[in-house]
């Protein structure tokens, strides 16, 4: 048996999110239904964490044990050739025996893109939250949400339901930026953390929109966020702006130790 | 009666291009239906020129002639609220009587994306034509283009059966741009000419995507224009790829002469 891990780009419109259901494709069952065509084996697909309905990434990470005798680039070839088009491999690697996407994640980064211009933009309508309330301060935005870096209890942004230990988390970065790819109507945030809870990055995002477009106080996401409350927050934004970026992992160790001499750096 | 004057925006995805026919959705139905909904009146529109299913744009320009004591920016409202998301009213003016959208145009420019990175992007696919036989040489499209800019016949790059008087056409600038939104992987040609013969911008673009993997010379697209043969040119690119950018049109006369005196500039 080999372990595979493969980074992962969806656009999430026409999907019922990564996780098996029943009735609506998701993204699980079709990278499986994908993988059974080309090895013949019904293969079990673990990922560093399921995305909602709607939600896209740019570099899910997923992670499976198979019996094979096609190299990780043959893997990739031949699932982007049996993928829909909404899918995409974007680099298979061998992993060590026991790698375990979900646990063994240090960080993942997510990007929220919302789009404050007057008119809807066609093109991006599947890719952003238009928010037509009124022209966000951005600025005023990452000033609010600086204090939500670091480590805290974030049960204020968190959508009950699902499982976890504790609700404190790392936020290692939080930015807020206008202008990106040169569009004077987005603003995106990006945030990167050891992990989220459900809904967290929405949750996150619906409260600095508040403060973006001058209903809240620039202070009031750190209240937000001391009150331990999810009823203190702003709404859930909705899932169309979200895209899961990136996951790291810890560097593994070189399976064998080269000598020192014979480094050429 | 008054006349209007819109500036459109639409992803040509889901549309079975502008023109009405039975049995599919078009833009010029989608449209008309939203105004017969907005004026309870059966609304007649014409657009600068017709666009093939999947191709989409930034800038169509609409005119029609209607009773009605809405103002533009009422229509542009109103027609937002009542059009499906993927088509959106950038702009509305009122135009003076007699306006004709294809007559009148003087230039238009059109846009094609091409992707050539080796994985599909699939947040663009329905807005690029990704090539996939290899890396394009832009520079080297650039050079070959030059020379079908001026006043030729275009008889090379037309696919049969659309009426027209004449073949020939004037083209006033054709622009092949690597990195386009800081993006590696897009190669864009732009082409503004006084008018375009039917598939026109698709028969260039596959023609210069030869020179482009270096499967022909960058002498090749002259030979071709000078051919006046359609068979002497490449491929038909794909619709996906393919934007109208803008329709420009003569500078109405003022309809009260201003003072020169009370210029301010």
């Amino acid at each position: 048996m080999r372990t595979l891990k493969l980074t992962l780009a969806y656009d999430g419109t026409d999907f019922a999110g990564w996780q098996i259901q029943l009735g609506r494709p998701t993204v699980q069952q079709t990278l499986e239904t994908a993988l059974e065509k080309i090895t013949g084996q019904h293969v079990s697909v673990m990922a560093s964490g399921r995305t909602d309905a709607g939600v896209h990434a740019l570099g899910q990470v997923v992670g499976f044990r198979i019996e094979s005798r096609l190299s990780p680039e043959d893997f990739r070839r031949a699932l982007n050739a049996n993928l829909p088009p909404s899918m995409a491999v974007l680099d298979a690697v061998e992993a060590p025996d026991g790698f375990h996407p979900t646990r063994h994640a240090l960080r993942k980064r997510y990007r929220y893109v919302i789009h404050d211009g007057p008119i809807r933009d066609v093109f991006r309508r599947r890719y952003c939250w238009h928010f037509t309330y009124g022209t966000l301060d951005a600025a005023a935005m990452q000033r609010a949400a600086s204090p939500l870096a670091g480590t805290h209890d974030f049960s204020s942004f968190e959508t009950s339901g699902a499982p976890r230990k504790t609700s404190v988390r790392t936020v290692y970065a939080i930015e807020v930026e206008r202008g990106r790819a040169g569009e004077a109507n987005l603003v995106t945030v990006e945030i990167e953390a050891n992990g989220f809870l459900y809904n967290m990055v929405r949750a996150i995002v619906g409260t600095l929109v508040e403060v973006g477009w001058g209903a809240r106080p620039e202070a009031w996401p750190a209240e937000v966020l001391a009150a331990q409350n999810r009823r203190a927050a702003g709404r859930t934004a909705p899932p169309q702006g979200l895209f899961l970026v990136k996951v790291d992992y810890p560097t593994p160790e070189p399976a064998v130790c080269e000598s020192p001499t014979s480094s050429r750096d």
